[in-house]
């Protein structure tokens, strides 16, 4: 299986990233030893996922402590270059939450930050495998189907965390178990997360699927060819509301009108009980060339806007399950404003 | 205004079409003398929209008449070259509507045939014009509001008709009216033709508008960002369900939840009240390398497959109106299994 987020200690200390913009094309990796390689390598979304972010947020922080060091920075100019790590992606719980859970190691040195940045990556892998059997015993009972077919819309797994992955855990582990029918992996413009990223980990663990527009989901699942969506959280709400990859929420609706489940699935990590509803999430907007234009060729005519949302939020309402290594909830069926907090990390 | 569609007798009796796969890069003519080279313009796209399309029909038979005359065709191969072009696409009414329309005038000779699809262009674009009053009217009156904001999804405009539009013919005659508020152009995976075609147009006719990816739509509309959503159609069956461009029914269920119009906009040939309801629709599936790749480079592994209907159908119960040049029928609010009478051709 692919590793998206490493640390290596040779030939220097580095986080060695695979280049997402690159799959499937090329399986290239990115050498990370400074702040700005780092946010670059967000920003454009090398390194992309909830999950993963949280790893590399919590690993900036060795990167910045070396160079701080290297280059003599005061505590001053380390904290602010923390901070940019941290605000790289506006939207995404993730990049904040890693790298807050090692700062309180900073006062002991590199190797204990580096230690419990490590204990980040080791608990995401086992905890999307918890997810996965969660979610997997929660779908099965929901759907009482012998095999499961399923629709998904970005890309949530192995590149997506550190090892696994969540959603598309889920579908892995109804795989493993001889339970899944066909994957519909919706593409996910614009930035094609779904065509590039989820179709190649599909291909690389033998699962059948077919690709799919984005607009084609929702009659996808008013059609009957599936039995359930599944997508992973950049961010869960006290109540349950999820940001997620724009697009998200027109699963949502449909499966609504189509009587099946929707569901969520991510690590407790990236439960925000800290922020009520959806209603006060910040939107990332995003560069508006990646809309007007596809692979770097224009699709627009020259001068033409793009509007470009990077997320968008799905209601309590609308949410069937939401999953963490944790357990279970129904945000649908047992509103509650802290509902929530019984699987937050 | 672009001139999709037309006939010329000079140099030689032809087709005219504008070559829609280049917009926005260039302005290219296709000169179509042969049966061969409008059922590839047709399949290709180079000619698409349910209102163009019956004019295609219509003037294709009168090419196909010409050329039975120069290759000695007998009546049976004329008769099978027309069903050639009649069925070159299983969802759109309007091309079979179109050749029939004017084939009771074959026996009359060329010219009989050629001014009664002369007739079907005028006729088009003048029921545009109608229709867009009539929408513009019920748009304003529903929404209650100075400026309408739009969010309208694929291409409707004179490049999707003969002349003026349907869904876009709204928009546009709202902008004549001082009463229109930014437009939401989805950009309409794979083929692209809100941002190559409809930004395009927006552009020429200097309408204030951003292009969006398809998956934003939905939020676009639940965020309040909108206060009307405006589509065309491919086929609108007896009782108001219709069938449209994939990814049209995903803003039919963000309007609902939203609490705002989703409006229908075609001439009355679009109305085919011989099926009852959309699940009696063939949705055309295209070739599936058009979801995996995008302007002929891969998007998505290689031997991954794609799924690639061209439609979905929006049931009548999510469609606030449908408007045709001869008026408006509710179909959310008066469901009727012939509610389309009123209106159709």
């Amino acid at each position: 299986m692919v590793v998206a987020v490493e640390w290596l200690e040779e030939p220097r200390p580095m986080i060695r990233l695979i280049d997402q913009t690159r799959i499937p094309h090329d399986e290239a990796y990115l050498e990370i030893t400074t702040v700005d390689a780092l946010v670059d390598a967000i920003a454009t979304l090398a390194v992309r996922g909830a999950p993963a972010l949280g790893a590399v947020g919590a690993l900036g922080v060795v990167v910045a402590m070396l160079q701080a060091k290297d280059e003599g920075w005061d505590d001053e100019t380390l904290d602010a270059q923390v901070r940019r790590i941290r605000d790289a992606r506006p939207t995404a719980v993730n990049l904040a939450w890693g790298a807050d859970r090692v700062r309180p190691f900073v006062g002991q040195g590199v190797d204990a930050v580096l230690a419990e940045a490590r204990r980040i990556v080791e608990e995401d892998g086992a905890a999307n495998r918890e997810l996965s059997r969660r979610g997997a015993d929660w779908i099965l009972a929901a759907t009482g189907k012998e095999r499961v077919r399923v629709v998904t819309h970005c890309n949530t797994g192995a590149l997506a965390t550190t090892a696994w992955g969540t959603a598309y855990g889920i579908i892995h582990e109804l795989h493993r178990r001889g339970r899944l029918g066909l994957v519909y992996a919706d593409e996910t413009r614009p930035l094609l997360q779904g065509a590039r990223l989820t179709s190649w980990e599909l291909t690389q663990d033998g699962i059948d699927h077919v690709v799919e527009v984005d607009g084609a989901a929702s009659s996808t699942i008013l059609r009957g060819l599936v039995d359930v969506a599944i997508i992973g959280a950049d961010r869960i709400t006290a109540n349950g509301d999820t940001a997620n990859k724009v697009g998200s929420v027109a699963l949502a609706l449909a499966c609504r009108r189509a009587g099946i489940p929707f569901v969520v699935a991510a690590p407790s990590s990236t439960v925000d009980l800290s922020t009520a509803t959806g209603d006060q999430i910040v939107i990332e907007e995003r560069d508006p060339s990646e809309v007007t234009a596809f692979s770097g060729s224009p699709s627009a005519p020259a001068g033409a806007l793009g509007f470009n949302p990077a997320f968008d939020v799905t209601p309590h309402d609308l949410i069937s399950a939401v999953v963490t290594e944790r357990g279970v909830v129904e945000p649908a069926t047992e509103p509650h404003p802290q509902l929530l907090a019984r699987i937050a990390g």
